[in-house]
């Protein structure tokens, strides 16, 4: 589609205001934001009285292909989960259930809202598939534990993910190097990542100071901070996604900073899991990029990052007891531009405003949910509902259109993804 | 409607389990679970596959009239927000605004599917309007400020509404008395209350011990926590419904269950006001029933029970570092059951059984977040939204059908509402 105009949207701008007007995208791209020039050829226009216009939801860390896991094991103590739950039925997941599962979030997470995704897994190219197929934006990273037999055989995958699909679909797949995390991945093999990552210029995606467990072991074991440690093995040379880093010090923060690390903060899967509560405000206050993930749905248990949004607004108030900690704004920023830069495209997308990629969400505010309107930033931060997303582009194609996927069998991934996941855990 | 068959609905029973089975309802009330009588004469059956049937959520504490001021004052300090924005607004407000406010309050709670609501302001006369109209469940109280000039009026109006009003809409309103909290009503106006409130036989509705300061100042007054001097004011010698009760020692939580007091408790109201977190687990522990409640919009913005289920269970996880304290199905009795209890109404609603009155949620599981299905709590508690709410009863009476609402006009609401709410902060 050359030319296709947004006609008269409620639209929230980059300054943080919120605005009637158009937005006017040629191809993948924003032309323009303001009056229709009247001669404008136009090839589709939508009307979107009383429809907000937002940047696409990033979510900044997730595990889509779990979806299958979705529901499968709850309220459950962390290594019981993993070690008599999660981790055999994953043994057992083959290549087509990972795609599948892929599809299952990725119809979620277009349908509420989400326009890119972050994901660690193993098969990537299946995710890429998916990711290909449907219209949405990924980064994606091969999950490495450095532990296991596979280890070197992972990293191969990963350097073959980048050739393969960096950049691939339009640009829409961006590719990063995996490697788990500090518990799973020793010193010498996060040097290995880091050094093949930098050959051919890659970031890291990788879980750091999730629980307190970790940072005692690893204080135990190396005699400093996975944070620390991730400075001295090279990985922090690299651009850094870190997800969680729910334990760190002051000291830690400051390396963070050095590094210019970013960070996806999962706060439904932090209190779902119950891991603790990351110092968000005093990361932001240091001018840490901050941004939020929903984690994998087997901990938490939906992809619904303005879920997230209502969670790290509401969490960090009563944990700090401080009402106007991570005001409604700065939620929405976290699940935007904030998220766009911590995935390492704040330059492309994130953002209404000319010369970005029209990734964007319209909020249907026919909802009982949105009146009064006194204010819609906090309407949509503390009231608005996922399902009040209506109509979704990424790279200026429709990919949601009034509550229908245009690129997605809904019925036939609803039926892939049931019957794989009861055959898993059978 | 004589009969009316739920046929093949997924059902939540009281033991917690998940069945396939149908519902019979004979008028206002479950008449039996179980197979089909293939004789029975059946006015209406609907169908019920793939639907979720739930006890109809208990909101047990709200200020419905209050979401006219949704999205108006957010992100402040409690006392600004108060003194500055909700207060002389409120002092604006007449009879209609409380009218069409709670209207679009009822709209809502149907809509998410709550079937009760435990209800505090003024003009209370006007919210049994709006609940005998739109056929949900009420417990109202007036909401009486000790310390302000119309002090006694407010008891006055309290007895007349409970006059006027208790068991009345086919006994779908029940009347509390509304002390507002011990920081508003002196001890002598607090022992007036709940002598008159026992002459009748009236529970108590109550704030109890919201904030830090509030319990600091209580005990700088009276040398005794907020919960000690209800024990000396004789509040306690009615039933009480106590809203929040987030700083509670366990001398109180002692004194609290000697007197069965039961609990509102305000997840998402609490952290949006950074008031802390109450000791849910303790509590529950204790033997003290404990309902969740939405408090006001102008402090959470929504009333979606559903949300609060989501939140109780994650924010005490996370809170106590123990992701087994509040499991999935505690946090859904506790939206339903035991909110029930809270409210006084635990012999009549908030259990599906024979016996029990027709208020039923049902849920369309056709949607993306309840794929795939390996435990249906565990979806409900975890991933489900509000949206997916297809059908709503009330004492057998179906007040939402497939997404719409029966007994509200719900663009006139939307619309009178709107008007109203802009007009009071011109």
């Amino acid at each position: 589609m050359a030319k296709l105009l947004l006609k008269n949207a409620t639209v929230l701008l980059e300054d943080g205001s919120v605005k009637e007007t158009n937005i006017l995208i040629d191809n993948d791209t924003i032309e323009s934001i303001g009056n229709i020039d009247e001669n404008c050829q136009c090839d589709k226009i939508i009307d979107c009285t009383n429809k907000l216009a937002i940047p696409g939801f990033v979510n900044t860390h997730t595990h889509a292909a779990m979806t299958l896991l979705r529901s499968y094991a709850d309220d459950m103590q962390l290594m019981d989960w993993l070690e008599n739950k999660i981790w055999p039925v994953e043994a057992k997941m083959k290549s087509d259930d990972i795609y599948w599962g892929s599809m299952l979030a990725i119809a979620e997470m277009i349908k509420t809202g989400t326009t890119t995704f972050a994901d660690m897994y193993s098969e990537m190219d299946r995710v890429g598939d998916a990711v290909a197929e449907t219209g949405i934006r990924g980064v994606l990273s091969r999950g490495m534990i450095g532990i296991a037999p596979n280890g070197q055989q992972a990293l191969q995958e990963n350097i073959e993910l980048y050739k393969n699909y960096h950049n691939a679909a339009e640009g829409r797949i961006t590719v990063m190097f995996g490697p788990h995390a500090p518990y799973t991945c020793p010193p010498d093999f996060l040097r290995q990542v880091a050094g093949e990552a930098q050959k051919v210029g890659a970031e890291i995606h990788i879980h750091l100071s999730e629980t307190i467990g970790e940072v005692e072991n690893c204080m135990k074991q190396y005699n400093m901070s996975p944070i620390a440690l991730m400075e001295e093995t090279g990985i922090f040379d690299c651009g850094v996604l870190a997800a969680h880093s729910v334990h760190v010090s002051e000291k830690d923060i400051a390396i963070m900073k050095k590094h210019n690390v970013r960070v996806a903060h999962n706060p439904g899967s932090n209190m779902k899991l119950a891991s603790g509560i990351a110092p968000v405000p005093a990361m932001l206050k240091a001018g840490i990029c901050v941004g939020l993930g929903t984690d994998g749905t087997s901990s938490n248990n939906n992809l619904d990052m303005l879920e997230e949004v209502n969670l790290v607004t509401l969490l960090h108030k009563v944990n700090t007891l401080d009402p106007l900690v991570i005001p409604a704004l700065t939620g929405v920023k976290m699940a935007t531009e904030y998220g766009a830069k911590t995935v390492g495209l704040g330059n492309i997308v994130g953002k209404i405003a000319i010369g970005y990629k029209a990734d964007i969400t319209l909020l249907n505010m026919n909802h009982i949910q949105w009146c009064p309107k006194h204010d819609i930033v906090s309407l949509l931060a503390y009231s608005a509902k996922s399902s009040h997303v209506d109509t979704v582009l990424v790279n200026g194609k429709i990919l949601l259109e009034h509550g229908r996927l245009t690129t997605i069998d809904e019925e036939r991934v609803l039926y892939e993804a049931s019957n794989r996941a009861m055959n898993l855990v059978k």
